[in-house]
C-alpha cells in the first residue's frame, strides 16, 4: 500500500500554511516509547486518573442500563450535547453554587474539544495569546495550529507571575487577544493561582479587552487549602471568558466527554463550529455520564478522589525527599489535582534523561515538553495519579538511580 | 449568567477571520425544529440507521465485556486508535481485498473529523476546492471553516459530470488544491459516478496535480447493480488520495467512530492534528467495535441492512409514484446507501414547503441545504433508512399533502 514517492511529494508542498504549526505531542510520543521499552514501567507521565479508582463496575451496571434504552443510545445526539446529560450537569452546578443558564452550556468531546472550538473561532494568523510556561503542551500546540503567537509568562509557586504578565505584554506593545491560564492545580506545575493574582489578571484583562480562557479540569479534585473562587466568577459581567471542563480527571478519560461554558452567542458559535467537526459527542458515554449524575453518585466519588490523591501526593514527596534530597532537587507542593513539578540543578537534562529512566523503569515528562521555546531543560512532570504509592515510590526510587547513572553529580 | 451587553459584544469582534466561514448545519437546524413540533413526525431528513437494526441486544453485550477489561476500557488510548480495533479493521479490509499497511490507518471520531483533519492540514485561506453540487452541508461548513473557495460543479443521473468540472476549473483559471467528492451512494443525490468517469476524474486529478478525498461512508450499502472499484484504488500510485469512511451507517453514528485511509505520511501529520483537537476517540466505543469485528457479525449484519435499505428504497419510490406522479415530481435511484434526491416542478420552493411539511408531519432535508449558492431551491433530500416502509408511505403521503396545501398547482 505504500505510495511511490512520487505521490507522497504529492502531498508534501500542498500543506496549507498552518500546517507548519502543527506539531505532535511530546507526551503521546513518549507514551509510545514507554509502552515499546517494558512492561513494568512506572507511569508517572501521563495524567491518567488512578485506574482502582474508576468504578468500572457501576460503568458496566449504567452501560447496560443505557444500551436497553435501545438505539437512540446509539445515534446521533443534540450537537449541543445530550439532553439527560446537559440537565444532570446543569442540576448538579447549581448545587455547587454556579447557575449556568441552559444556552451558556456545550457538551463536548472532552476539555480537549472546548480548548480547540476556542481556538479555532478567535485565534487568526499573528493574533497574540498570552501562555503560562510552563503550561498543557496540547493548548500551545491548539493556538499553534490556528497561527496565533504567544507570549510565554513565567510561573512561580503561586502560578502565573502577573507582574511579568504586565511586561511581557507592554514587551510585545499590543494586547493579547486571548489569555489561556490554568489557574487551579496547573498542568504541569501542580500551583493555584492566589486570589490576588486572579482579580489583578482580570483587571488586566479588562483594561486590554481580552478574551480569557479558563482551563479547569482539576478544581474539584482540592485536597488541601481552602476553594478559591473561579476566574469565571470574578470575570462576570467584566471580561469576556469561556470555561472549559471535563469529566476526564474525576470519572474517566476514555469517556471523552467535557463540557465549556460561555457566553450563549459565543455557544452558539461553537455549536456551528462542531458540526463540522465531529458532528456530536458519543451519545452513549455521555448517557453513562447522565446517570451517574443523577445516581448522586459524584459527590462520593469525587471526596474519596481527594483522600486518595492527597496520599498520592504525600507519599511522592515523601519518596522525593528520601531519594532527591540531597540531589539538589526541589518540587512544587499542589493542593490538588494531579501533577507535581521537579527541578533538578541547573545543567542536567531531562530529555536526557528521559531513556535512561524509561531503561531503568520509570517514565515521566520532560520539561521542555511544556514550553515553546523549550525552557526547562532540568524540569520535569512528575504525575502522582495513576500510580499507587509503592509503585510511585518505586518509580522515584528508579528515577534517582537514572539520575546517578548520567554522571552529573 | 446571561452576561451584560458589553461583556456579550466583547467576544464580537475579536473573532477570527476564519469565523466567518463557519456556518451552521441546516440538517442540525432541521432537527431541532422537528423536535419542537409534534411527536409523530415521519423522519425522512437525517441520515441515521434504521433503529430496528442496530443490533441493541448485541452492542450490550459486548459492551459489558469491554467493561470487565477493566480500567484501561475508560482510560485514554492511542491517538492511532485502539489496537485492537485497528487490527480487526486492518483484517476485515484484508478479507475484503483491500490491502492497508498499518501505517496507512488512522481511526477517527466519525468520518467527519477525517473530513476536518484533511482540510485543516490542506486547506488554506483562498484554496481552490472542487465540491459536487449538491454535496454534503457538513464537509462544504468544513472546507468553508478553514477559509477555501469552492468551485462547485453540477451532478446528474451518474453523479459529478467530469465534463462539467474541467469546463469550471478552466473558467476558475487556477488548478483546484483538492477535490472533494462522494463518488459512491452520494449524499445528498444517491448517485454513483459510473467507471468512466471515476478514470477520467483521477486524469484530471493528476493533469492538475490535485489532492482527492474520497468521502465513503456507503459503498458498503449496495443493494443493486455491481460494485466499482473505489476511487483509491483507481488512483493508486497516481494521485495523491485521502479515503474517510464511517461505521455510523453500517453500525451506529452515535458511536463515533470512523478511519481515514492516507499516505502514511499524512497520517503522521493527522495524528499530530488530532492531538491538539479531541486527543483521541473514545475508547469504550472502540473497543465494541473491535469485538463487534472480531467476533465476524459485521458481513451477515451489512447483508441484512443491503436487503432491508433496498426494500425501503423500493417502497419509498412506490410511494412516491403513488402520491406524486401527478405532481411533476422526479427522483434519483440509487443502488445503496440512504438518500433519494426529489425534484419539484421549477417554482416550487422547499424552504417554504419545510415548515408546511413538519405540520403535516413529516420531515426532509430542503435542497438548498445542500448548495453554498442556495442551488437547487425546488428539490429536496429523503432518507428511506431510518423509518420503515408503512411509516415512509405515510411520510410521502403526508408531503403531497403538504405540497397540495402550498397552492402552486
Amino acid at each position: 500500500m505504500s505510495a511511490p514517492d512520487a505521490v507522497t511529494a504529492g502531498f508534501h508542498d500542498r500543506y496549507a500554511t498552518r500546517a507548519a504549526g502543527i506539531v505532535g505531542s511530546v507526551i503521546d510520543a513518549s507514551t509510545s516509547i514507554i509502552q515499546s521499552r517494558r512492561n513494568d514501567v512506572v507511569r508517572l507521565a501521563m495524567g491518567s486518573p488512578a485506574a482502582d479508582f474508576v468504578p468500572v463496575a457501576l460503568f458496566e451496571e449504567l452501560l447496560v442500563a443505557v444500551a436497553r434504552e435501545g438505539a437512540g443510545a446509539f445515534d446521533y445526539g443534540p450537537t449541543e450535547g445530550d439532553e439527560a446529560l446537559r440537565a444532570e450537569l446543569l442540576r448538579d452546578l447549581a448545587a455547587r453554587g454556579e447557575e449556568v443558564s441552559p444556552s451558556s452550556l456545550l457538551i463536548t468531546t472532552g476539555g480537549m474539544q472546548g480548548i480547540d472550538l476556542v481556538c479555532k473561532l478567535f485565534v487568526g494568523p499573528g493574533d497574540l495569546v498570552v501562555v503560562e510556561s510552563p503550561t498543557y503542551t496540547n493548548a500551545t500546540a491548539t493556538i499553534s495550529s490556528y497561527e496565533g503567537r504567544m507570549i510565554e509568562v513565567p510561573c512561580d509557586a503561586d502560578g502565573m507571575d502577573v507582574d511579568a504578565l504586565a511586561e511581557r505584554v507592554a514587551a510585545a506593545g499590543a494586547p493579547p487577544k486571548l489569555i489561556y491560564t490554568i489557574p487551579t492545580f496547573q498542568n504541569p506545575s501542580g500551583t493555584t493561582l492566589p486570589l490576588a493574582r486572579r482579580e489583578r489578571l482580570i483587571d488586566l484583562a479588562e483594561r486590554w479587552g481580552s478574551l480569557i480562557l479558563e482551563d479547569d479540569p482539576y478544581s474539584w479534585l482540592r485536597f488541601e487549602g481552602d476553594a478559591l473562587p473561579s476566574l469565571r466568577a470574578l470575570a462576570a459581567g467584566r471580561v469576556p471568558l469561556i470555561a472549559v471542563h471535563t469529566f476526564s480527571k474525576v470519572l474517566a478519560p476514555g469517556l471523552r466527554v467535557g463540557w465549556t461554558i460561555a457566553d450563549p452567542a459565543v455557544i452558539a458559535r461553537m455549536v456551528d463550529a462542531r458540526q463540522s467537526m465531529d458532528t456530536c459527542t458519543n451519545t452513549l458515554q455521555q448517557r453513562l455520564v447522565a446517570r451517574f449524575l443523577a445516581a448522586r453518585h459524584l459527590d462520593d466519588h469525587v471526596t474519596g478522589l481527594r483522600v486518595e490523591y492527597r496520599r498520592r501526593k504525600l507519599a511522592m514527596q515523601a519518596a522525593l525527599r528520601e531519594e532527591l534530597a540531597g540531589h539538589g532537587a526541589r518540587w512544587t507542593d499542589p493542593g490538588g489535582g494531579f501533577f507535581l513539578w521537579l527541578t533538578l540543578p541547573d545543567g542536567m537534562s531531562t530529555s536526557a534523561l528521559f531513556p535512561a529512566a524509561l531503561d531503568a523503569g520509570v517514565a515521566f515528562v520532560p520539561g521542555a515538553a511544556f514550553s515553546i521555546s523549550g525552557a526547562f531543560p532540568n524540569a520535569l512532570r512528575l504525575a502522582f495519579s495513576a500510580e499507587d504509592p509503592a509503585r510511585a515510590s518505586e518509580g522515584v526510587r528508579r528515577l534517582r538511580q537514572a539520575i546517578d547513572g548520567m554522571g552529573w553529580s
